[in-house]
């Protein structure tokens, strides 16, 4: 028998906070800073980030439109033709959450300082995990 | 005014398929095989991923326990000490999503075959993203 697909809901660790009224398609190529802002009740999971490291930060694509077929396959900004959804970085994917991976520039508090930032103002955080390069 | 904390709901995309009754803690230190099995509406998101990459797939850790304050920091397994959450790998987070790095091995339809598994049999996959090492 088939399984059902798994519906999983998540909640929002926190916000990202910038000023930068645009940011770079992507964090590989993105100097803007800012922050990421937990609720105060997850302050202690922050406890051994330290500047100078890399962090992964999962996020949601909060203001993405919902996913439909026609963008299983999509031309990326500069691409020479369309490619599935799973090799690209588009925000227009089936669960819309995205992957940035940032320098720590300091942490204080609910609060880590941050460069390399590609969400928007706002963007709800998922999850901070270690960078770990294999 | 305080902005309320955003809820997100996914639906896994497909399935781990594994035949190991046990998987290493972590995909850095795994050589265990099998597939990402992708729900057949999905298949054409797999366009572009070829045996030799490495893919980043994010998952559902679906069979932990909820989270409680009490593993805001944890010791992983020989470590020496407590560490905050958003500093280490266990799957008992705030919001149970894993990250892991996967060897692609093939692609056949809405099957990639990989190693590196430290998912079990049936773990509901949420994403699959180029692995981009900035």
């Amino acid at each position: 028998m088939r399984e059902a697909r798994a519906e999983v809901v998540l909640r929002a660790i926190g916000r990202v906070r910038s000023d930068a009224s645009t940011v770079p398609r992507h964090w590989s190529v993105s100097d803007v800073e800012g922050a990421l802002v937990v609720e105060p009740e997850y302050e202690g999971g922050l406890a051994g980030i330290e500047a100078g490291q890399k962090i992964v930060v999962l996020f949601h694509f909060h203001k993405s439109p919902d996913f439909s077929p026609g963008l299983l396959q999509q031309t990326p900004p500069g691409g020479a033709g369309p490619r599935g959804v799973f090799t690209i970085c588009s925000p227009r994917r089936p669960n819309p959450i995205g992957l940035s991976v940032l320098d720590v520039l300091g942490v204080e508090g609910n609060v880590v300082r941050v460069r390399g930032l590609d969400m928007f103002d706002g963007t709800p955080i998922l999850d901070i995990k270690p960078h770990i390069t294999g």
